[in-house]
């Protein structure tokens, strides 16, 4: 059970490119959640200096994304939408993002995740998402 | 006035070093909208060879700030939120991004974008964004 | 086609019994849109004196069913998400709503609806919202 | 300390005629939370006769500003926006909602919210909101 369930999380992150490009890591699976980390590289900035929204929105939709594969067996799943909320200015080098799921029905999985930032030795939530996906047939 | 306004704008583009890094132009600005465009490449795609809904994400998103900065003057603007739809499976290599400001309050501007890619010489729109940003005094 | 069409979507108001308690009131019908009004009453306001966000919020998802319902032939809908932008403080007493359909697929439909209000004799968007609908089949 | 905060949650529940016109009862105040129940009446249910979208996005968006006003001090808050997720279908007749702030700016304040239903003696939750607020200054 948890190793089908762990592979059909893990194919998610092996095949997707531009997760692999930001330099996202998958470091946990749960039966309904998904945890990642990414240690922020300079040109992952935006004009302030701060980690940029879109690299945030992209680390906290893909383990949204963990987290509903882990829940949807045999099928895939695809963003339908997000949303997210910036809390704090993203700063600091390493993020970690934790995804569960709150609703997993037969065609539609809705599932939240918090990204938090660690800097000057301390973690703190920077952003919330909740997140549709669709079960693909 | 024209000029100045040229000029905010441009500047969140200089200065947002992801932004250059996947590649997105600014190729067009007007009194309270701004228009880009990305060459998507190969490394910003997902698992099913689609363009990454992060991809997309960060493209409205910066072009939504974009529009957000021709209306803001001296002041600057950050994203306090945002919310987008994945219309169709984004296939193609070229896509452009149309952001307007639907309200611009004191504290608060309001924007959205659509995310069109061109795929077999087509046109369609794949997402559509809708944020809130902060006017930073 | 037509008449089809305006059952399809007259239906959904008739049996709605909180829509006809707000007074809200369908005004208009075409292939991918719907339009409605409501006379704001003295109860619907919240502790400023503005519109209540939960009556604009009522107003804006009901008339973007109703646009869904026209494109959606013999199946019905539901509200999966909605997320909504107020614009300006929600004075006056005559709100209209305008949706339309963003995408049509098989098992979901996006839209998008903009309220308006008048005050003073001037008609301002006020809120606006971007709602994903299950078809149910 | 919880005088003043109480009747600053208080006041925004009392002076809320649509709040009173729904039904909903304030039943709960922390330092950074508020707990609402409705008993819901026939003619607050939809087309298929489960509770409509706009009482629960309503209980939903109260009872996060009620959240916000218990940490906003002398300062009231306004809806700058919220999204909210439908769970499941709304069955039952009594609606509960827990909503808490997730971060508390100088001048935005972001809160969520969910919404339980009790269905043949059993709770779920049905809806989850996330809202921003305004502090007005």
């Amino acid at each position: 059970m948890n190793e089908s369930r762990n592979a059909q999380v893990q194919s998610i992150f092996d095949k997707a490119r531009f997760i692999h490009a930001l330099g996202v890591k998958l470091t946990g699976i749960g039966d309904d959640w998904c945890e990642t980390t990414l240690t922020v590289k300079e040109d992952q900035r935006q004009q302030h200096g701060f980690i940029h929204a879109g690299v945030i929105a992209t680390l906290a939709d893909h383990t949204a994304g963990g987290a509903a594969r882990a829940v949807s067996g045999k099928q895939d799943v695809i963003t339908v939408e997000f949303k997210i909320n910036f809390l704090r200015p993203a700063v600091g080098k390493h993020l970690r993002c934790h995804a569960k799921v709150l609703r997993a029905g037969k065609s539609i999985i809705v599932a939240e995740a918090v990204v938090f930032a660690t800097h000057e030795g301390e973690e703190k939530s920077i952003a919330k998402l909740t997140e549709t996906l669709s079960v693909i047939s």
